[in-house]
């Protein structure tokens, strides 16, 4: 009898708050090892996922890609419906499609998007807990963030705001796009690229915070860039403040 | 040596997912006690609370006012930064205020304001869990929903939407408004009214998801509310949509 093995992408979302991240150490409890249980458990054979990054430990997904291979017989269009009663409250898988034999989460991906949430606020919100940083600093100056964001746009080497700790063979990412936008209760910090190193989500976040607070010149960011160095950027701040919202590959997953 | 007892008002929110409502039964965790041992331990002696409303378990509170006495030194407006350090994530409180000796978080209040979050879709969103009621059965009618609720609207007597279990003198109430809002995700039921019997908001929601199933037609409402018929109604729907968002007084309480 001949099996056939199929590449099948899931778009997922994820409250990151009890996971030690998407990928963790073999102890601790990750969103992909629970995930992988489930969908082992609903389709009957161990899968093995791949994601489309990895998460930190209590960082969210909002918009997720994550692909693995099976034989299962279960079409992708009822998979999301098979895996429900077998995944916690905290993950939801809303979608999944064929894809072609090459597609790869990570490898195939054109382009992320990341948000960071902050709560400026003397009292934290019970409703914002583990989904934005809480911020009782002061107000945020909207505006000399917004100038110090528009120089870091554009093609860098970005060695001054990331964590080193993971093997890149480049330190050159391209940063599509990044608006901060004030809701009725948290500022939110929208970045676009074609790839984030560790941590450079929010260590963007934490220098722009650096900058509100006039602890960095706006139009120093040039320099900042240019100098690799990671003392001169602002900190890598708490994790629950962030989340992936966008992954995108060259042709559309799901329909 | 004389002290002087004063009356103090809290505005407060709460997630009440961990709690056995605002009031439990002795041996369950519950809101108010929590409360009450933050505070007791923030200012060295016992303290008693009054809530403005007995929300079940799992209900939410986003605008709460109870109130206690105290002989505090403390001044209110110091009141929250100084319980802060004994809370849970899961309890805030935002202000505090010295009120007259007279002054009852239920007694005095003259209208409070519920609003109920219906999350419809076929994937629950792991980012509304326990904050929405996630509603699978397919499109809702928001304009038959609209129709029933303009009905609800007065002074009525709404024994038959409403749960038995506590004593209250009448059970007629007047509701000043209900709105249904769509948000991008949710749609939300917004109630206002002179006071809520037991169980009444959720039953007012259930009642208008039944409407939109087709379940009881819109313009039998006023029968059904005539009637006193508890069954004519539609069911007390899940706690976890529940929120209230505000109560209000003759005078305002706080700046």
């Amino acid at each position: 009898m001949v099996t056939t093995m199929r590449n099948v992408a899931l778009l997922l979302a994820y409250d990151g708050g009890a996971y030690h991240g998407w990928q963790a150490q073999k102890n601790a409890v990750s969103v992909s090892r629970t995930l992988e249980e489930a969908i082992s458990g609903a389709l009957g054979h161990p899968v093995r996922l791949t994601g489309c990054g990895r998460t930190d430990a209590g960082v969210h997904a909002e918009y997720y890609v994550a692909n693995f291979r099976t034989d299962s017989h279960i079409p992708p269009e009822r998979m999301p419906y098979a895996f429900l009663p077998w995944l916690p409250k905290d993950i939801s898988v809303y979608k999944a499609a064929y894809v072609p034999e090459a597609f790869h989460a990570v490898y195939s991906s054109v382009r992320k998007a990341y948000t960071y949430r902050v709560y400026p606020g003397k009292i934290p919100d019970p409703f914002y807990r583990g989904r934005a940083y809480f911020y009782p600093y002061g107000r945020l100056d909207v505006e000399r963030m917004r100038r110090a964001a528009a120089h870091m746009i554009g093609t860098h080497d970005f060695s001054a705001m990331r964590t080193l700790g993971s093997n890149v063979k480049t330190t050159v990412r391209t940063l599509y796009a990044i608006e901060i936008a004030e809701g009725e209760k948290t500022l939110s910090i929208q970045m676009a690229a074609n790839g984030f190193l560790y941590n450079m989500a929010r260590t963007i976040a934490g220098t722009l915070l650096y900058v509100s607070e006039g602890k960095i010149d706006p139009d120093s960011i040039p320099d900042v860039l240019a100098s690799g160095d990671r003392r001169r950027a602002g900190p890598n701040i708490p994790p629950e403040g962030l989340a992936m919202t966008g992954v995108w590959y060259r042709e559309p997953l799901f329909d």
